[in-house]
């Protein structure tokens, strides 16, 4: 009987049955039944072991003081977390690395026309919150890599700053050629800002935190209650990390202390131009000082002023300066070798090192991961062997711009290559929904685990909840399938944390985890991200950092535990086939899009509609969209599906029988095909950024965070460069195609027993 | 050729080839060949004499002082119109009703908790505003008809304070029950908010005007820019308008001298509470003061502060109390007698009195009228004589509740209901675009107007500038209709203005009419709608004043002169057809969308998404929603579809011979024909409110000014009333069918020559 029929006879909801059943109806990925009920038991006895305490108490210890990279508090941090990993059983150890690392000496903004004001660019110490007053300690508001400068120029308010909004400041006849350009937070990630800016040939950018995404706007504020108050700023990375991550001098190469380094001046993925953040106290008066054309009104933010785009008459001069210094990084490895299959690793991680006390980035998170890993350590204290190696990462360097793992990727690249399975990361948490990214290979795996954890705060488990509320924000077209189909869909990984290195630069499959949507928000990357901010607002009894744990630790349980690697296909080539569906209709769009508007264009359209009295450019049209041959993308999806259909049957027959079929060799020996499978999505780089190499995730290159699915193809039909989409196309066939093969290969190994 | 075809040969879009020859290349409705030439030569000489000299000086003179009902300037103003008709050669006379009109005595409104804070309660003079310092001759802001009251309570906020908001209120567990409500402006007409805040059981209602509606949000404040400061209020009447409009103590008579009245406890159109409105300054610290759950985003405006619904801690005391008077309004009545039809009459209007000195409204539009009437005196005094009668209304009376027009069209409705073939409305009028709305058998007049009426700003017609915005601003979806359909679509009537009487009580044909959109606006209803602000900001050199005299004054010729009445009606059935869709569509997503929420709250999904650190109250799951027989309507709408054509078929065969076929006795008996046809939408009233008996236009019982189509039908629907629906099908079908009925007696009128 399916589902729909039992559905109808009980009274049901699919998709409550959905959820009561699973997608494979208690089978877990990977195992057999007789395995899965071993498995299960082990993961009681890892729920039992958790204790919130630790969570709060870490904590507390890890946010007593300021822990950025390079401060006395990360190393202590670091050597406090490998301290007690050791005593939790792993081999541990810690590395270092070198990495150019500036802080500043010199920030000065004013106004110097049409009056005069001093930017204050300090963030004040608020009673109640014990840590704001580490004034010494701190490290001031402002933005890593941007580029020393002095410079004086009339302010042009470019909203987010991506590329769209410059075409807007054409329209309204502004070039910011010369100028400086005042951004608000939000829309792209804060490192796209300059970068656009400096191509607009802007020499220097401001970017402000407004209240609208980040303030009074969104809730009360600090202390009063969690959100930005009008002093704080948001601190933060402008290299250019859709270019690389990691160490700007060693792309590619482990920031050892013998690597060859390249000069600072060479190194390309530095910020062009002086950036400098600053709170929505020092952006009113600038702000309120500008004219020009009012602003769209999807540009103007919360602050009560008439947001003008200028050019001026606001001036202001702008003075950066950096100490362009050499600094060392701690990296945590930890080690659980395996019983089994001690040469296959499955990984997880979490960043140590803060922009100041960091309770919620990235302490919420790294607690979590202490206490799963302590737990597994017990149980392994216990007797019990993992069948694969865990390896526990705590990371360094994170925040400014993914250091501390993408120098230990590089380092290690050619061994984790080999052995690394999975990777699963966590970042900040904080009270609400499972939010859950990743490879789709790790789809089923993901849903599984969400479907055997509780919410703390309803009784539904966190896999009920997320479908949940997926349905009710869905758009009616959506729902149906939010709530048939048998998983829920996770999103493609851009980046923003440390699995970077390991999905996009060795294709090792990732997950990132964490829980939120409840908790407030807005101390950000500001003094006021403190141990007494988090336990008011963030995850007060830290009840969802032992979700988290309890969540990452079942995914590193079954990944170091199942008999096969519980990587799955169908949801895989089902996702796939999306991403190239929106292709073909992102390109179609487009070409009706270009159409329409040149057509506008040529009958003057748009120049009769602007108001005569305000300038308006007609911009320029552009040439017509042609239609692109996806036909061997198409024919290669039609290949992984069928070969992801093939794989699925026989693995089920497989998994169903009660006894491991493969040898404990031949398992193996599919363990390595499945993983060599995994990395042909990964080839020879992203054109223009080659640390890039997988095929089917990035990070924009205009959205820097955000991610691009299928990134070659759709990156250069969104630039128009129609000969670089032609040949991407043919190279994500190709990866495709052999990606079929090699599951093909992969369902012989696992057939012949 | 089809359009089409010619489009491709010529490299042209149909678009631009529908603007060159119009929907009926060159013809004019109701005209033959000859007639036509004759019509466009004399609106050639209608033209010339247009002088904006004139529309300036008289505004200037209009504005001089505050001019609202019951003042000495209102008077003066009505005898100095009067005095201007009468020297253009209008047999004039000015009509007068008693109306009660409520003035205010007492208005206080202070905060009593958390902190002290009395409202100030006033909009203070501005240099360079020369006006606004008349102080003394100004009305205080207040809403006109709100009940006289002294109460105290917590404050709720309740967003715009539609129906739809006290459900969002009440999943926050939040009851207005004993409590003050306060609202923004926006959402719905101002009359609405304390209505639904009594029926919620609320005892006072506070109306702000948010700075993102209405405010520095939109632009620079004034005197900088046009928009709204701080201090500005919006006055206007709260009378119950959807209920019916005028005298609240007169309903469905004339409020002559001797006219029975209501007692003013018996009045159902007062409004059941305090009202009062106030400006953002003063609304300020009254929104700061509050707590409680954070408001929805959608409901937060753009004052620098975290918008809370409360209930409370703010605890305001608000009194009010009027002078509830009799006052005598002055409505002036110029008339130019027809020709050859002297008993139908073509009726045109604006009002003349303003909440203060009401530059923009109404005053810009009552210029640009008196302009259009003086250019047409002297057309009559150089010879010229309308076939039928000009009638020249310029009401008194109309803020408080269009009570000049309703008073005068219910003291003349049996004569009008013979007589007046169409009405044609305006009000404010300011730079920008055409936005017209009324009767849909008037639609294709209108388009042949505004293709016949040049931009001032561009070197395109007025209806090639509307086409051109609507193209841009459509969603693709909408789009092709744009581009293909012959005449731009116009909208349906609500209310608003003085068309309401005319078209929904009495059934006559009407059209409203006015510029507007690059203006900036702002001073709607505030002591700075001067001549100052209109002068630097409204249409600063009168060119749209122009632009308006020459579309309604075409309008007006054309109506008095065509050879039959310029009726239209495959664009009425067509937007019948839409109408229908409409209702079928929205019965079916409402059943849709209850089946789905119902089934959230069954599995309980709306609680397991909420917040538990938060209330939230499920709501109660609503009965089914059944099919609705519309079969009557849709074949009622068929038989028009046919009748429509077959006339049209006709009056093309008639209107493409050189000569009227007609004889004049003729063609005023179709012309009576034509009319009846028109009368046969209006019935015996709406369910609840019969003074509005309009079949296919009403304004919504809960939006105000905003139109419901099929209203009968429509809010039965809304309401869930299921029966009623029903029977407002029947209604509407039977109406229908009448009307299609008297469509083929005037086909066979005009086919027999």
């Amino acid at each position: 009987m399916n589902r729909a029929i039992i559905a109808i006879c009980l009274g049901l909801s699919t998709a409550y049955l959905t959820e009561v059943f699973g997608a494979d109806e208690g089978a877990l990925l990977g195992f057999n039944p007789d395995s899965a009920a071993a498995e299960k038991r082990l993961e009681v006895r890892f729920d039992q072991e958790l204790n919130r305490d630790n969570l709060r108490n870490w904590m507390q210890r890890l946010t007593a003081h300021p822990h950025h990279l390079g401060s006395s508090y990360d190393k202590e941090n670091a050597e406090f977390i490998a301290a007690q990993f050791r005593s939790w059983g792993y081999e541990t150890r810690i590395e270092q690395f070198s990495v150019l690392f500036p802080t500043p000496k010199i920030r000065l903004l004013e106004m110097t026309a049409p009056e005069q004001y001093s930017a204050t660019l300090k963030e004040p110490p608020i009673k109640g919150d014990s840590t704001s007053g580490l004034t010494a300690e701190q490290l001031p508001t402002y933005n890593a890599y941007a580029k020393d400068g002095d410079v004086s120029g009339q302010l042009v308010y470019a909203n987010f700053g991506t590329p769209d909004d410059y075409e807007v400041l054409a329209e309204n006849g502004i070039d910011v050629a010369g100028k400086i350009v005042i951004t608000r937070y939000g829309g792209c990630w804060r490192g796209i800002k300059p970068k656009v800016a400096a191509e607009h040939g802007a020499i220097g950018c401001l970017i402000y935190s407004d209240p609208h995404e980040d303030g009074y706007f969104e809730g009360d504020v600090y202390p009063e209650g969690s959100w930005r108050n009008e002093n704080a700023a948001q601190r933060g990375s402008v290299c250019d990390l859709p270019l690389y991550p990691g160490d700007p001098l060693t792309p590619g190469i482990g920031a050892t202390a013998d690597a060859q380094r390249l000069s600072i001046k060479d190194a390309p993925s530095l910020a062009k131009i002086p950036v400098l953040p600053i709170s929505y106290a020092d952006a009113t008066p600038l702000l309120k000082a500008m004219r020009g054309p009012v602003a769209p009104e999807a540009w103007r933010g919360a602050l009560p002023l008439t947001y003008h785009i200028g050019p001026g008459p606001a001036t202001v001069h702008l003075k950066l300066e950096c100490d362009w210094k050499q600094t060392l990084l701690y990296d945590v490895i930890a080690r659980l070798t395996g019983d089994e299959r001690p040469d296959e690793w499955v990984i997880r991680g979490n960043h140590h090192d803060a922009w100041v006390c960091g309770a919620e980035d990235p302490v919420s998170g790294t607690v979590a991961l202490m206490e799963e890993a302590r737990s597994i350590g017990k149980l392994a204290a216990q007797g019990w062997k993992p069948k694969r190696t865990i390896v526990y990462t705590v990371w360094d360097g994170e925040e400014p711009g993914l250091l501390g793992s993408t120098e230990w990727v590089e380092t290690h690249a050619e061994e984790l290559r080999r052995k690394a399975v999975a990777y699963v990361n966590s970042d900040t948490n904080d009270r609400g929904f499972l939010n859950a990214e990743g490879s789709h290979t790790l789809e089923r795996l993901l849903n599984q685990v969400a479907r055997d954890v509780q919410d703390p705060e309803t009784r539904k488990t966190v896999a009920q909840r997320l479908r949940a509320r997926k349905l009710i924000k869905a758009t009616p077209g959506e729902r149906n399938e939010i709530s048939q189909r048998a998983d829920i869909r996770i999103g493609a990984l851009g980046s923003g944390s440390d699995y970077t290195p390991f999905l996009q630069h060795l294709g090792i499959p990732c997950l990132n985890i964490g829980y939120g949507g409840e908790e407030g928000g807005g101390c950000y990357h500001s003094i006021y991200d403190s141990f007494d901010h988090y336990t008011r607002f963030g995850d007060p009894d830290f009840q969802y950092g032992l979700v988290l744990a309890r969540t990452c630790g079942r995914a590193m349980l079954r990944l170091a535990d199942a008999d096969m690697l519980p990587y799955e296909y169908s949801n895989f080539a089902d996702t796939i086939g999306k991403y190239v569906q929106e292709l073909t209709k992102l390109t179609d769009d487009m070409r009706a899009g270009t159409a329409e508007t040149n057509g506008w264009i040529s009958d003057k359209l748009l120049a009769d509609v602007a108001d005569p009295k305000l300038v308006y450019i007609t911009p320029a049209a552009k040439p017509p969209v042609p239609y692109l041959n996806f036909a061997p993308l198409q024919n290669a999806l039609a290949s992984l599906q069928k070969s992801a259909a093939d794989f699925e049957r026989a693995r089920r027959s497989a998994e169903s029988r009660d006894k491991a079929t493969l040898s404990k060799a031949k398992q193996a020996e599919l363990d390595q095909a499945l993983l060599q499978v995994e990395l042909k999505l990964t080839g020879q780089g992203l054109p223009r950024r080659p640390w890039y190499r997988h095929v089917i995730y990035a990070p924009g290159f205009y959205t820097g965070y955000g991610v691009k699915t299928l990134p070659g193809i759709r990156e250069a039909i969104e630039q128009r460069n129609w000969p670089e989409a032609s040949e991407q196309i043919q190279v994500a066939a190709e990866t495709l195609q052999s990606y079929s093969l090699g599951l093909d290969h992969c369902r012989e190994l696992l057939e012949a027993h």
